[in-house]
C-alpha cells in the first residue's frame, strides 16, 4: 500500500472516497479585519476543527483504511508525541483495531492521557535511548503491527491531499482562482498532498510551505534544490512542526510543485493566534499558526489578490494560548 | 415586513433563500471526550464561526434584505452594545447602506471599535438618560432610519430560523432524529426561530432555552405560562443574554413549541468554555456557552441518546476567556 513514490491522482481520489463522511469538511473562513491587516483577502482553512484537532486524522484514516482488513486487524503503530499519535489512535478506534503509540517518557501528561483516552496502548521510551522511529519499527516487526509513518507514505499523503481538494472547491466557490496557499510544514506530508491536489484541480493556486524561523529546513532545501536539515532540536514554540528535514517522498513533490518557502518569527505566530481568536473564533496551536502569520505579516512575499492559509491544528496548552492572547494588546483596534 | 406575529414557514424559507451563500453554514461538531462527560452523544452547532462571530448576523441580514431597497437606502439602526450591533453593521456594509448603532457611552473600547471598523456610525448614550430602545426609535423617526430590533421581529426570527433548518439537516446526516436542542436564550429570537424550523423539519428534535442562573426569565415564564422578567441588572458573566424578559413575539412561539428551560451556573459556563477550547478547537463566549454547559452537566434533565447544543457566539475578551481556561485544571483528564 505504501512505497517510495508519491500517490498518483487516482490514489488521491480513492483516499478521498474512503474518507467521505468520515473526515470533516472543515470551513474556509475569513474576516474583514484580517483582510485589512494583510492588505489582501485572507481565507483560513480551519483544520483545527478536524477530528482529534488537526489535519493528521485525514492521513491516518487514509492509511489505516488502505490496508487489507486482515493486516489491519493485527494492529497499527505510530511514533509521535502529538497530533499524529492522536490521529492514528482515533483512526484505529473507529475501525476497532489495536493501536500502539510510541512517545517519549517525558511527554506532557495531557498528551499521554489524550492518546490513552482514545484506547491506544502507550509505549514510553527514554529520549536518551534509541530513536523513536527505530524503536517503533522494531516493535512493529516483533508484534506484527503495521507502522503508520507521520508523512513519508503515499497513503498518508493521499489522505492529506483531501484537504487540498476541499481548498480547490471552496476557493472556487469564494471566487478565488489565483492565490498562494500557505501550509504549515513539518515533514511536508500536508504540503505535498495539497500541492498534488491543487496541481490537478486548481492550477492557479500554488502551495507554499511555511516554517518557524531557525527550523526552515524545507524552505532552504527548496532554495538549494536538495534535502537539507536544520540541525536544531526543540523545545520551541511551534513544537508540532520541528521535523529535522523534509521527507524522501514529500521533498521531490514540493520541489516540483511548490512556490518558495517562508519562515516566520515566534512573535508573529503569537499575534496570528491572537487574531484568529479575536476575529475567527478559532483556537490555533503555534505550529498551526505559522501559515496565517505569513499571510498576515509577510504580504510583500505574496502575489495575487488573495492568500489562503491552512490553520493545521488546535491542540495547544491553555497557558501557551493565553500568553499568545496577551499579544492582542499590541493591536489596539482589534 | 415586520409585525407582531411570528414568521410563517414560507417566510422562513424565503429568508433562507436570501441568506444562501451569504451566511455561513456552520459545522455541527463533536468529540468523544465531551460525549464521555455528558454520558450521551453531544453535538455542538458552532455559530461562533458565523460572520461577525455570532448567529446574530443571520437575523440582521434577513431583516435588512427583507426591506424594499428604497427604504433600506436611507439607513438602518440597531440598539446594542454587542453581537447584534456588529451584525447589523456588517449586514449594512455588505448592502452598502448606512448603519447607526446606539450603545452606552461606557461600552468597552474594543466593542466600539469593532462596530466602527465595519463602517457604522456610533451614537453613544448616557446610561442614566433615556433607555436605548427609546433613544433608538426616536433617532429612527427623526432621521428616517429603519430599526432592526434584536429579537422581537418576524424577519429577524426568520433569519435565526435558518440555523434551525441547518440543524435539522445536519442532525439527520449524523443519524440523530430525537434529541433536545439546547439554545442560549436572551430575548428568544434564536430559540423561537430554531423551534419554528424544527417543528416543520425535524419534529423529533425539541428546542429548549438555556439561561444563566438568576437570569432565567424565559424558563420561569415557560413554567408559569406567562411572560415574566428576572428584574435583575448586569454586569454578569453572560452579558450577551441578559435580556430582562422574553419577547412579545418570541414568547408565544416558545410556549407552544419548546421544552422546559434550563439554568446553569457561572462555573459550569466556564468549564464548558474550557472544554470547547480543549476538545473542539472553538472559542465560545460566556453567553454562548450556557447551552453546552447544560448539555455537559445537566444530563439528568435531558432525554434521548443525543443532545445538540448551539454555541451562539465567540466574542469574548481574552482576559475573560483565559480565566475560564483556568478551569481545565479541574479536569485532569482533558
Amino acid at each position: 500500500m505504501t512505497g517510495a513514490a508519491p500517490p498518483d491522482f487516482a490514489t488521491i481520489l480513492a483516499a478521498r472516497a474512503r474518507l467521505a463522511g468520515v473526515v470533516r469538511r472543515t470551513p474556509l473562513l475569513g474576516s474583514p479585519r484580517l483582510d485589512a491587516i494583510a492588505g489582501r483577502r485572507v481565507l483560513v482553512k480551519a483544520e483545527g476543527l478536524q477530528h482529534t484537532g488537526s489535519f493528521k486524522f485525514r492521513g491516518a484514516m487514509a492509511a489505516v483504511t488502505a490496508m487489507p482488513a486482515r493486516l489491519r486487524a493485527r494492529g497499527v503503530l505510530a511514533w509521535s508525541s502529538g497530533n499524529h499519535g492522536q490521529a492514528v489512535a482515533e483512526a484505529a478506534r473507529r475501525l476497532d483495531v489495536p493501536a500502539v503509540v510510541v512517545m517519549p517518557a517525558d511527554a506532557p501528561a495531557a498528551k499521554r492521557e489524550k492518546v490513552a483516552a482514545l484506547g491506544a496502548e502507550l509505549v514510553l521510551h527514554d529520549r536518551a535511548g534509541p530513536q523513536r522511529e527505530e524503536l517503533g519499527r522494531e516493535l512493529c516487526a516483533r508484534r506484527g503491527l503495521a507502522p503508520i509513518p507521520p508523512f513519508d507514505d503515499a497513503q498518508v499523503i493521499a489522505g492529506q491531499a483531501s484537504c487540498g481538494l476541499e481548498i480547490a472547491e471552496q476557493a472556487a466557490t469564494a471566487g478565488v482562482h489565483s492565490a498562494d496557499v500557505l501550509v504549515c510544514c513539518g515533514g511536508g506530508g500536508l504540503t505535498a498532498g495539497i500541492a498534488l491536489a491543487l496541481a490537478e484541480r486548481s492550477p492557479g493556486l500554488r502551495a507554499r510551505p511555511v516554517e518557524p524561523e531557525g527550523f526552515d529546513d524545507t524552505a532552504r532545501a527548496l532554495a538549494l534544490g536538495r534535502r537539507v536539515g536544520h540541525g536544531r532540536r526543540g523545545p520551541a514554540l511551534c513544537d508540532a512542526i520541528l521535523t529535522p528535514a523534509p521527507g524522501e517522498i514529500t521533498f521531490p513533490v514540493m520541489a516540483r510543485l511548490c512556490g518558495p518557502g517562508l519562515a516566520v518569527g515566534d512573535d508573529e505566530v503569537r499575534q496570528a493566534m491572537a487574531l484568529a481568536f479575536a476575529h475567527l473564533g478559532l483556537v490555533v496551536e503555534p505550529g498551526g499558526a505559522v501559515a496565517l502569520a505569513a499571510a498576515l505579516f509577510h504580504g510583500a512575499a505574496m502575489t495575487g489578490d488573495a492568500v489562503i492559509a491552512v490553520a493545521t491544528g488546535a491542540n495547544v496548552d491553555a497557558a501557551v494560548f493565553c500568553r499568545a492572547l496577551a499579544r492582542l494588546d499590541s493591536h489596539a483596534a482589534v
